[in-house]
């Protein structure tokens, strides 16, 4: 067997998963730099060995130190019972299977995905795919008042977003609410209840969906289950409700409780092992969509409750509300938590790093930007990787443009700094998921991380940046009138890390686009390879240019330019 | 960065899970056949870039492609980030985290384990880790009846086990009752409810636990469910119960509707994503458990039946009866199923090729069998693998013995046969996880796969196999008088693929025992490196020989011997 191989994989998400009835995924990861040849056996797996189809995978592309392969089986029985042959140039090959690595055939045993369930093939809300996100910081958005932002839904429906996240908006005495006081009350320096059903009956008249955010992982210590703990002590019936390390309850020098983060008192955490700590947070969550009928909840700190318990809340959520959107916030990989079985989508900070280092700070090529897209992208279902809040920037960051000025090469970083941040909108409008905006972003607010990045909402037109605004809206309208932006294959198209540009296709059907992006300042004319035979001119979506494509694609882009080629 | 390095982790099970209150263990997987050194770099989440604790991980061994390095790290706040950085002789490394190998430690980025809850760390009925399990095939055993069984209960105690596992005995036309007419009833060819209570009563009077077989996959198609679906087509109340694909039911010339493995009529696949089956059948488990106390239930086809059930009934149960055991029939590699939501142990078939291919078959050297050992290994978290089934047949394959005689190397294959399934039941009975005995096996029972594994217990003592059956009873004997032997940490020593013959350990604490196979037909005496310093002399536990540990660790092994040093 070639020493060098090294191949993985496992019968299990996101390695492989169902994608629909009878559907099943399937990944494999072998090492990068290696040209190899990658073939799936399969068959039911009751059938006697002999009859097993072969089907040729996919190479999506290079992860880094691993090249990503894919296939899709189809399996009438829902059972599947499978291994791969994996070849190279030379002719050397080995099979893969739940055994491991062999040239002998037996020894490498078969992968078996035992039963494709009916109730498995994930499911998200229908309109979670054409979602376009736009993320408010209440405090700061319009006269820090719902009202204030209600006011403004003509301005969200111009931009050309239909769906707003909120930061929390329930009673809590700090500016950020992540401190809950009341679960069940609207705090009053934002509005009340009739203020929220408002919001959302106003935004829903505009085609625009709300998503509000809940903090289950502690409450503030403010909440009337962790005070009653603090003035009875052992005797409190809520004293399960948290983990208290010893009675009475202290909060300084140091609190004797858990709590989020580092010693947070104003944060003990919720315990939310605890049945009727559980039994209220699912009661908040169903009260807000009932009286209110919002769309979605994104959860804070998703990623420190226990997963046993976001199991319960989305049964129990989704089978009242289907349609409801559950988000988590996890910053870093998320893969245990989207597996179908708690959120259906993560807030993706990991793909914002790789944006970040590519776009604004420019300290990584194509190859590496490329390499870390796909990279992601492998750690989730399909399912979940088309419903994550795609964003470059958050109430939790520094804002994007700030990234750019600060970072970037040369002595004209500040004055490129707004290019380099259209190009990564660009991707990000022409990428898979939910894109998601953090306000004031489409009008050139800078910021530096809190409380810098909080500060309120540029509104007065002289201070804005109209012309960003205006790409924002043009690529929005594009993606929103374009099924193939919103839900056609990813794949990488070609990286020229010397020029510093990359291309990318999005797919679906027949159809294609190809993306290019020029990430240098200089104006270059490419000689690509021939894009699709069919097609003998390819023409930019974005300023109506065509270009060639006989034997060769020729195409001329500006410095810091983008294609949108169809 | 060195083109040939290839790593593996993921920050989940198997390769990240809670052994303990704040305790984490790490796996990570590289390309075998390098001398690599790696360190985990752990510290808080939440603590600022720098303040990291390194600690060297313990290369376990080759598991094909790849080798193991494990560590366990400590978190007192529950909470950690970790990287690792992985070297090799030449003193090239990578450094390894969330965002892939890079030889730069910023664009490695970190793994995160957010946190280990509290009601995480998997707990296994305290019972398990001292089990040696003997599966029973009622119809066969004595007279067919669970009155013949329990006269047999000082047999079993004087072979030592101290756990039954019985395939199933509820009604049922068949032989092997796989096809459950009533789950409410013992079949009465067996017995009746209190002939079972009498068996577990015994049974518990001797200190042997009892675990029976239940069939939650499908049902039988004389279940009243099924034949009311029969009878009154769409207007039953049950048809929601299985598959049906279309009114009226027929059996034949094929079932319109799913069953057990390829169109098997008499078992209708049972749906447990129907909330009242999935009721029904988590009523019967607890029933028989309140009525007859039985210790555990054996789930046929676990790996075909939603997973989601699983987790249901795991806590349903676990909350009632704390200490049962739930063991999930799954033919092959078995991850999903043992995570600690759903089984604590699966049926080792995995295992049980790798010994068969070794042992009886003679087709692999103590290299590859090392090897698939640790690769079946690292598939589980610590939890799942101390409470697997090691089997080394059953009711569903050909007898062991038979298979040593049909398989070995030479003439003389099946004059050896005996040997080798000594040395099989010698691995089996020093390996970690809880052995299960196939009843008969022990006496030396012959008989190719379904029906002729099935045969009547020999019960003639001029027809046993007496010399077998001392050599079980003598390893029982020590795997219950020996800690180590049960609770130690399994390790490989060395092989010696020429010889064939390989060593391995068990460690626990300060102490290990050292174990020898030799599965060739020569006498060998082999020089080994000093096992431990501070022992001059080393006992084989086996035979009371004693061998010189100076400088050099020299022993003599028979042909087909074996040595547990101590």
């Amino acid at each position: 067997m070639p020493q060098s191989w090294f191949v993985y994989h496992t019968s299990e998400d996101p390695f492989a998963y169902p994608v629909g009835t009878g559907t099943l995924k399937l990944r494999l990861f072998t090492q990068a730099g290696q040209q190899l040849s990658c073939t799936v056996i399969h068959s039911d797996r009751y059938d006697s060995p002999g009859q097993e189809v072969p089907l040729q995978m996919d190479r999506i592309g290079s992860a880094g130190i691993y090249e990503i392969h894919e296939a899709i089986i189809q399996t009438s029985t829902r059972r599947s019972r499978y291994l791969f042959h994996i070849a190279n140039a030379a002719g050397q090959y080995i099979w893969y299977g739940e055994r491991g690595a062999s040239e002998n055939r037996e020894r490498a045993g078969s992968f078996q995905y035992a039963y494709l369930h009916h109730s498995e093939a994930l499911k998200l809300p229908l309109w979670s795919q054409d979602a376009v996100t736009y993320q408010i910081y209440p405090s700061s958005y319009n006269g820090g008042t719902l009202k204030g932002i209600t006011d403004k839904i003509p301005y969200l429906q111009q931009l050309g977003v239909n769906t707003i996240y909120m930061t929390p908006v329930f009673e809590s005495p700090s500016e950020h609410k992540y401190n809950t006081s009341d679960y069940y009350k609207i705090d009053p320096a934002f509005g009340d209840v009739d203020g929220l059903k408002t919001l959302v009956r106003e935004a829903h008249r505009h085609g625009i969906r709300v998503i509000l955010d809940a903090v289950f992982n502690h409450s503030g210590d403010q909440f009337f289950a962790f005070k009653d703990v603090m003035e009875k002590g052992e005797q409190s019936p809520y004293k399960d409700w948290f983990f208290i390390r010893s009675f009475p309850v202290t909060q300084t020098p140091a609190p004797n409780y858990e709590t989020f983060a580092k010693a947070e008192a104003h944060m003990p955490k919720l315990n939310m092992d605890h049945p009727e700590t559980a039994d209220y947070m699912i009661g908040v969550a169903k009260y807000w969509i009932r009286e209110t009928e919002i769309d979605g909840w994104r959860l804070d700190v998703a990623n420190e409750v226990n997963p046993a318990f976001w199991s319960r809340f989305r049964q129990e959520l989704k089978s009242e509300f289907p349609e409801i959107l559950l988000i988590g916030e996890i910053m870093h990989a998320s893969g245990p938590w989207l597996r179908g079985d708690q959120f259906d989508g993560g807030m993706n900070y990991v793909l914002r790093d790789a944006v970040l280092e590519f776009f604004a700070e420019q300290s990584t090529g194509p190859d590496r930007f490329m390499e870390q897209v796909l990279h992601q992208e492998a750690l989730y279902n399909d399912q979940a990787n088309s419903a994550m809040f795609q964003l470059i920037g958050s109430h939790d960051t520094l804002r994007f443009l700030t990234a750019c000025k600060e970072g970037g090469r040369g002595w004209d970083r500040e004055s490129t700094a707004i290019q380099r941040m259209r190009l990564a909108v660009f991707f990000q409008m022409t990428y898979i998921g939910i894109p998601m905006i953090y306000y004031g972003d489409e009008v050139g607010m800078e910021g530096a991380t809190d409380p810098h990045c909080r500060k309120a909402m540029v509104w007065q037109e002289q201070a804005q940046n109209t012309a960003l605004l205006k790409w924002y809206q043009e690529l929005i309208f594009l993606r929103k009138s374009c099924d193939i932006l919103r839900k056609g294959k990813f794949r990488p198209w070609f990286t020229d890390e010397v020029r510093n540009v990359f291309g990318y296709t999005r797919g679906m059907d027949q159809e294609k686009i190809g993306l290019i992006i020029n990430n240098s300042p200089n104006a270059y004319e490419l000689e690509l390879n021939v894009y699709r035979s069919d097609k003998n001119l390819l023409t930019d979506l974005l300023s109506g240019a065509t270009f060639k494509n006989n034997n060769k694609l020729i195409v001329s882009i500006e410095p810091f330019g983008c294609l949108m080629l169809y």
